[in-house]
């Protein structure tokens, strides 16, 4: 399905209009046909902010003068170190919808990935959060294409910044009294539009160049009942940041389908979301898993629910029994299972509770709900052994998993990386099983496997059911060198606050659940696990430095 | 939004994979993920037929060696003269499927109107359904290119066509034996797909082409929630023929979203349509407002309902407010209007029953069920006056719609009409006004508004208004010469079995609810009126009939 081709020569072409798939027609038909439906979003100054699609509009048309009078060319790369809010989504529909190129920059990162990656990039100009701006203290002095920076605030917050750095404007002031319509220029769709580079969990992030197409084909799916069902009646919480992976679509998916978006701002506590998700009555919310694991500490410490909430979609990581059977039970919240890479639009997998799958025994829905779903209508998903040939769907028999289709990338920004992309299918990375039903499960990355004696473990199967124990907040599993098996896996716990934990409590835990020659080594009890900036376990880290572990 | 462009070159091309898209891409996910999901058919040999979504993909795969067997060339036209079945639908995918043109001709038109379009077509062979054998008599021997007929039929039902006629075969032999997997090949996806040619309501019917590409974009969008909001719940019964403008795309639609599909077949009275309703339990049905007379006359007759119904999507004329009601109080179905054209793709603008929608008091709700509801995502629409210039969106002023998008015919086939294709945009024909909520409302085809005394009326308003007697079974407003006015209007009746009426009730009806010069010069009631083969009103036919009646 989706194959790719290189375009040749047809006996008989139609008829139809040559019309271009362009981003800010998302958000002309939201305003047309929503123009009342709100963005509410945390600031970073402080207060929540409440404005009307059609006020966004006027205000990304007054961005595009803005944009226009600081000399922005086509195919300028726009830079952002940037929280989910209204002035975010502003530019990524300005930016785009003047033909130059949305460059979110996840500023997480270390400080020398940033200027790296702006650097790579050549972006003309950054925009930053107020937030961020001391963060830039540390790298503005080697970002060598940069012209400006316009800092995300009101005036009266604007800060100081320092004479010796680059030029630096205001946002309101800049795009304060330009007019409110703005003549959108049309071009082809394969045109660039956005550039995300990846998380970096397993190495340097790379970059993923989008165009008008492929953003405009992935909002239609992303939208769609197969992935995240969204309508106007949906009010949209993305804990996703912008600044990565698009935010899963979200800017675009919501306004195309109409919804309510609630952005959080730099509000990622579970104090913050539990707020949010109360006053704007939230009915969506996407994340990472350890999201919902900081609201489930929240809501728990604190004796609190949340009503509204009827799903979360969590993808980024495999979804673990544990938060899938805690939310169904304690909150009413159907757990969506989500797959995507930057690489791929993001999202190509989901598993929507349809009616047939609400019908099921708790017990099949919640191994569904475990799996990554089911692909959406556009990509074309298979499992290849090493040798390359497609393994069968029978949801035991593992493989690499390689997509295709309108919205995945065919090759990194500037870099070279053959392997990943071959025959028309990107190479993603992951092992994964496909069940004879579609539904595929990541059994573990390639680069995480735990090789023992010549044979697999998978550390996310041991993780998962590891993770359903009562006392166990977060757990990882890793390979450390072992000097007969080759590699051992070693599980580390963070326990829940004010628990007390053994570790043979643990192996009686897993006793039966996992083969015997899958049992950790060792069980550390540890007081937090490191994370990416997008939430995800840095598993290189631990092994670095546990590594030797079993060898002493 | 999605103006038309010549593409030019740009800066920046994103790194998406060149994937084309391509319609059998749409059955090939349909099986995928609903391998099980049911198509119905009321079959031309008598029986209901039923198979599943891998079924249909076996024999479409099948079909499609035997369109090769047959040296079915890329680019060549099929034409098919056939109802809504499963053969149909296996036609639709296979012939589009390996390159070809799946080219439907109405049968319902004249004999000399079939024979010009499949000799217009150039069509190579021509699969007919069993009904349609005898028609083939009246034109076949004028059929300059079509190599041989295909008779879709069980064999033992397979008709001795005469010997002097083309080469004949049986579908079921043909396709019987051939393997049932096939290596679809990647085009284009500007590759043409389907020849619809429009209702001819107006004129002669005119040939619209459509693309890989317009069909697929179409199917997101007509399965999406701005239009026929389907998903793997929904029991879709089209009563549009797949034999003109592929009937609104619901073998696509349907498939696309995984939703069960039932098929008329020849089955357009009450009787079989409220048989197919029970046994199947269908929940939205597509279908011309004509058909849900039908459908109601037989309700009413039998004393019968229809719980399984949920919604009738009515487009190809206006809904009138009579039936509308009639459908929400009697029988708890929301009329869902539909505006679209051949040349459309043809669905571009609905009203589904939103949450907001189902909020408003009734009487605002049908006000909004009467217009053709607003634009879905994908296509622009906007009114002009007689100057070219935009009109105001205030639901009073007048102007002819233009649309312009990805699935809108840019020309026609074979056929110069620079008029109707100018600046990028389609001009309908439609005469309609636009609400500053969006919703936009036909007031009359250009041909058919009715010019008196230098002033506009509009036959769609008075006909609305006349259908809401008790007892008026159908009506329809004309435009006849008249010595001093130029034109007036003048109304002709289709009164309920067994009712009796009088001219002076229908006068005293109307007063009030429509300005005083709009009142018919003349009210005649007639046993019947002329319709298409699609089941709308042959004006033209009656302006011929009665055009000198106020000028003897
Ligand atoms: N539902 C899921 N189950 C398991 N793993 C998932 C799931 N969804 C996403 N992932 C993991 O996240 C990866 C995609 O993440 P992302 O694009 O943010 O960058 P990354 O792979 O974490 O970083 P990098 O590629 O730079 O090392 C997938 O390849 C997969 O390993
Ligand atoms: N909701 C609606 N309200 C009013 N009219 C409608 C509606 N939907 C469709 N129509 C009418 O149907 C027309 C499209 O019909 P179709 O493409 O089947 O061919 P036709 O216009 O009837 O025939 P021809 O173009 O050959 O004369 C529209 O141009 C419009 O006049
Ligand atoms: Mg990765
Ligand atoms: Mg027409």
């Amino acid at each position: 399905m989706f194959e790719v081709t290189t375009t040749g020569s047809s006996p008989l072409l139609g008829n139809a209009q040559q019309s271009q798939l362009m981003v800010i027609d998302i958000l002309r038909h939201a305003v047309r046909r929503h123009p009342q439906q709100e963005i509410v979003s945390r600031r970073l100054e402080g207060d929540i902010h409440r404005y009307q699609y059609q006020h966004c509009y006027q205000r990304t048309c007054q961005l595009a003068h803005a944009l226009t009078d600081l000399d922005v060319q086509p195919g300028d790369r726009i830079a952002t170190l940037a929280w989910n809010t209204y002035r975010h989504v502003e530019l990524y529909y300005a930016v785009s919808g003047i033909g130059a190129v949305i460059h979110t920059v996840n500023p997480r990162l270390l400080a020398d990935q940033i200027q790296w990656i702006i650097n790579d990039a050549e972006a003309s100009w950054l925009f930053v959060d107020l937030s961020f701006v001391p963060l830039l203290e540390e790298f503005v002095h080697q970002l060598k294409t940069v012209k400006g920076i316009v800092v995300l605030a009101d005036p009266e917050h604007q800060p100081e910044l320092a004479r010796q750095w680059l030029p630096s404007y205001n946002y309101e002031a800049l795009i304060q009294g330009k007019p409110t319509t703005f003549a959108w220029p049309v071009f082809p769709e394969h045109t660039a539009a956005m550039l995300c580079y990846t998380s970096g969990t397993t190495g340097n992030p790379k970059g993923v160049l989008s165009s008008h197409r492929s953003i405009v084909l992935h909002a239609q799916a992303a939208a769609g009942p197969e992935l995240l069902q969204l309508d106007s009646d949906v009010v949209l919480m993305p804990m996703v940041a912008m600044y990565h992976v698009g935010a899963w679509g979200a800017p675009y998916a919501a306004l195309l389908a109409g919804s309510k978006l609630v952005l959080p701002g730099a509000g990622m506590s579970g104090a913050d979301m539990y707020e949010l998700i109360t006053t704007e009555q939230v009915t969506v919310a996407l994340g990472v898993p350890t999201i919902w694991l900081t609201l489930h500490n929240h809501l728990h410490t604190q004796q609190l629910t949340v009503p509204s909430l009827t799903r979360v979609c969590v993808g980024g990581a495999a979804s673990p029994l544990g938060l899938v059977k805690l939310y169904h039970e304690r909150y009413q919240v159907y757990w969506q299972p989500i797959w995507g890479m930057t690489e791929t639009g993001p999202l190509v997998t989901s598993a929507p509770p349809t009616r047939e799958l609400m019908a099921l025994p708790l017990k099949q829905r919640y191994a569904i709900q475990t799996t990554a779903g089911r692909a959406c209508f556009g990509v074309d998903m298979e499992i290849f052994d090493s040798e390359g040939q497609p393994v069968p769907h029978d949801g035991s028999s593992s493989g690499e998993l390689k997509v295709r289709g309108p919205w995945i990338t065919s090759s990194y920004y500037r870099r070279d990386d053959p392997e990943v992309f071959k025959d028309g299918w990107l190479a993603t990375g992951d092992i994964a099983v496909i069940d004879p039903h579609g539904y595929m499960k990541v059994i573990d990355r390639k680069k995480d496997l735990i090789k023992s004696g010549g044979e697999w473990i998978s550390s996310l199967d041991i993780e998962n059911i590891t993770s359903q124990h009562p006392a166990v907040n977060e757990c990882c599993v890793i390979g450390v060198k072992h000097p007969k098996w080759d590699e051992r896996p070693l599980l580390l716990i963070v326990p829940n606050q004010n628990t007390d934990i053994r570790k043979e409590e643990i192996y009686q835990f897993l006793e039966g659940k996992i083969a015997k020659w899958w049992m950790p080594d060792e069980v550390l009890l540890v007081d937090s696990l490191p994370h990416t900036g997008t939430g995800k376990l840095i598993k290189h880290e631990l092994r670095d430095k546990y590594l030797n572990l079993f060898m002493e």
